[in-house]
């Protein structure tokens, strides 16, 4: 999803030396769409939103080559609020968000070493393995009025109540190799607790996952698992995506559930997700359709169906709308666009935006 | 006013595609300046300022060529104090502005379509109409010691009572296409409050604003009217302003007048200023007398003189020095850079300092 | 140190204008350590640091040569935390940090005017004068496990209660030209307390400093002297290093000691550092042992001895690895790594990182 559409010119400037095979790229997305949510009496406006197709970002990354296959590289991924100017949010501990007034590095910081043989090795903040069938395996890629975090990491699920669920600080992370087709990951991040921190708190925001995939000709298929260490019950989630591209139909389909697991009330809950990208003369129409539910008692249930089109005006700049509709039963109060959710009350969304990637 | 003095190469990273016409360009100013600031007694003395010619600022920008005349692009535009790393406010809401340690895109954040013959849609955060004929027919340029923002946003006006005075975030402007000299734009920005809100508050926030203006030859006249809506009594500005180049001198004059409407004790201000911008050999000499008066019953009034010398060291650099003084009358309070003021009492400031654009 | 890897190819765009010798470079490290630090039973493992073997940053710095021997010049040079992607502290006041949450430009922020013969005139916030000796003549550069700045300027030092250690904010720099291997600076950084301050406050948070230095050939050698003013009490310190270079091994030595005077409880403390960097192969070993002491009654002691090797994988790209050991006596709580002391207890402290430079 992240192209970089520009290239720094590289010139050696250490003094004396010369400097082979050098780049840096600034990269970015500003996105901003005229959102109308609403629901039920209690609706809300939320007028200008940043990214209803990507999210907003400005980042520098870089690559060198070591020689013998070995590489070097960073990346440094920005979150922005382009309707406000401010950054977005990080955690330094994974238990809690810090205040997001200024901008940071939110989305990835991460210095890493690669092999071609023995894969890659990336230390720093990046985003969790757990997260990512979430995004690919949506016909929305998670942006906008039709995100299907709106359900899969919405108020329905456990995921929603830990800050690990898109992306983790203090983290080692390992990159398979390339290997006909396959394709996997695995990330253990820190929560940095001091010892000799409260009683079983010791690993309060630790996570480890990993994610395994298979992608060849018109097929992607991953399974992701993570769990996410907390005193007050760990925080577990496992998802399965795939698509399949069949002429102008890339088909989609996601699975997940998660779990909080020792905890004095455990609980648990699954969603899934169909869509499509469908492309049509100049752009495509996203479709989708997906439910959520959670164990209580009373089996809380969320679905959404969400349709968009994005009319590309060129590979980087496009114009597009998506209708997002939420419908709530037993209880459920699950909404999209920042909105407080309303029990049993539906949620709406329209987009209408503009995206430009450079 | 925001020359760009590098263009980071454009070339094409998107594999296997080629981009014609892309281009980032990275621009900024650092402008530090040693200011002497004293009022009365309760005199102070802000040390090192930043930005007594020109506002610093590091920003990246870019257009991309659509074809037919059509054209997307992004500016984003950050404010820094130079004097100490730190960045400056922006607002969430266009109600209260947000604590401001960390760097943000407070100055602009916007993407943007643009036609040749119909004009330019433009969303995100942005400078607001009834802000340009302030800092554009002010010889200072609204910086340092001398500015005209002294006076025409100081405590006696009703501007200087919202975040919406320069700036304002969740905004849709609309521009003119260049046609025979007139230009003009409008703007509409949201303050996004949550509904149900309290009584009366759902639109507080809101700007609504316009400009228009023609510039031919030597001459450049603009007016301009906005208002923020507020239940506490919504605050509208009107201005024009004015300049002409003859010879070495850019004469300038501008004129205003705020009102606070709607409310229990409804007020109003207005002011005005003549000045000019004398070029002679390697800089130049701006001068500017200006006044300002609310209609309280004591008829408060603040009138200011300032002159300064800017040398250009190229085109990009320049050492400067500014003497700006500020009369207090009839129980007004006006004072400059930061100081708070004191009633009746005379301030002065001075500054000496070296800007340089990139 | 730091070296500028990146040079941003520099293209006219004023408008019909040509501008020579322009150029902005970016910079930067990523550097992440998985670093395991422990004191007595009260360790504390933070285990993703940021900057074992270099400060993590991201800069952008410009030069313009103004003919006869004048240039022009900017630094906006920004601390990284890579492990979350948040920035680094800085001050307004010189008196106490902001919260940091967001990045800045903490490190460095200056404009400055400089001349071949006259030397340069530096306007911002930058290093102070009395840091460079403890960092340039500690074999580690004071990044790490094995930072000299964990004894020199710890929990024992006058030089750790005030925020002018590293750095000051709102500064005036002056620094010598090149001249027969001379160098030299000078600093004056101001705390900027409104008048009338509380009594005897009014220069709370200034701060003035030195540096002379010598280089030719194998050697280097420098000394420095700065107080920052507090109404409870000036912190002033003094340093001297020197290197010397025989061969693959590049001695290094530092002196320092620092006083809170005119206190009610006047109190000084001093400190030693021997040790070298050792080429071999394609990486070097650093290795240091330091002391420092107060003047307290139990004359409060802590030795730190620590050895480390780094691994070039290129210029720019190193493995690397540095143990510690810190002994505290007599009362002394010194550590490393941002673990809270504990009395008289050893600390230790383990590195394995990445550093990469662009």
């Amino acid at each position: 999803m992240q192209k970089h559409a520009v290239v720094v010119c590289a010139l050696a400037a250490v003094s004396g030396a010369s400097m082979a095979q050098s780049s840096v790229t600034l990269f970015g997305v500003v996105d901003a769409t005229v959102q109308h949510a609403s629901q039920a009496g209690a609706s809300a406006n939320r007028l200008l939103g940043a990214g209803g197709n990507q999210f907003s970002r400005l980042g520098f990354r870089g690559t060198e080559d070591l020689g013998g296959g070995l590489a070097a590289g960073f990346v440094l991924d920005m979150g922005l609020n382009v309707d406000t100017g401010t950054g977005a949010p990080t955690s330094a501990n994974n238990q809690v968000n810090l205040p997001a007034t200024g901008t940071t590095f939110n989305r990835r910081s991460t210095v890493s070493l690669s092999s071609r043989e023995l894969g890659e090795i990336r230390l720093g903040r990046d985003f969790v393995p757990t997260y990512w069938n979430i995004t690919v395996f949506d016909p929305f890629g998670t942006a906008g009025a039709g995100s299907a975090a709106n359900l899969a990491q919405g108020s329905l699920t456990r995921v929603s109540t830990v800050v690990t669920g898109l992306r983790a600080s203090n983290s080692v992370g390992y990159f398979l190799p390339a290997m006909n087709g396959f394709y996997g990951q695995a990330m253990y991040a820190m929560g940095e607790n001091v010892s000799p921190a409260p009683a079983g708190t010791r690993n309060d925001g630790n996570y480890a996952g990993a994610r395994l995939g298979y992608a060849a000709g018109p097929l992607n298929v991953a399974a992701a698992y993570g769990t996410t260490s907390l005193a007050s019950g760990d925080v577990s989630t496992g998802n399965l995506g795939a698509s399949y591209t069949v002429g102008s139909f890339k088909f989609m389909a996601q699975f997940y559930r998660d779990a909080k697991e020792r905890a004095a009330a455990p609980s648990r809950s699954r969603g899934w997700l169909v869509g499509a990208q469908i492309e049509l003369g100049q752009g495509y129409f996203p479709v989708s359709y997906s439910q959520v539910q959670d164990n209580s008692a009373a089996e809380r249930k969320a679905a959404q169906i969400a349709v968009g089109y994005v009319h590309n005006l060129s590979k980087r700049t496009a114009v597009y709308t998506t209708y997002s509709r939420i419908q709530n039963r037993n209880g459920a109060a699950v909404s999209g666009g920042g909105v407080p959710g309303v029990v049993n009350a539906n949620w709406t969304g329209l987009d209408l935006g503009i995206r430009h990637i450079f």
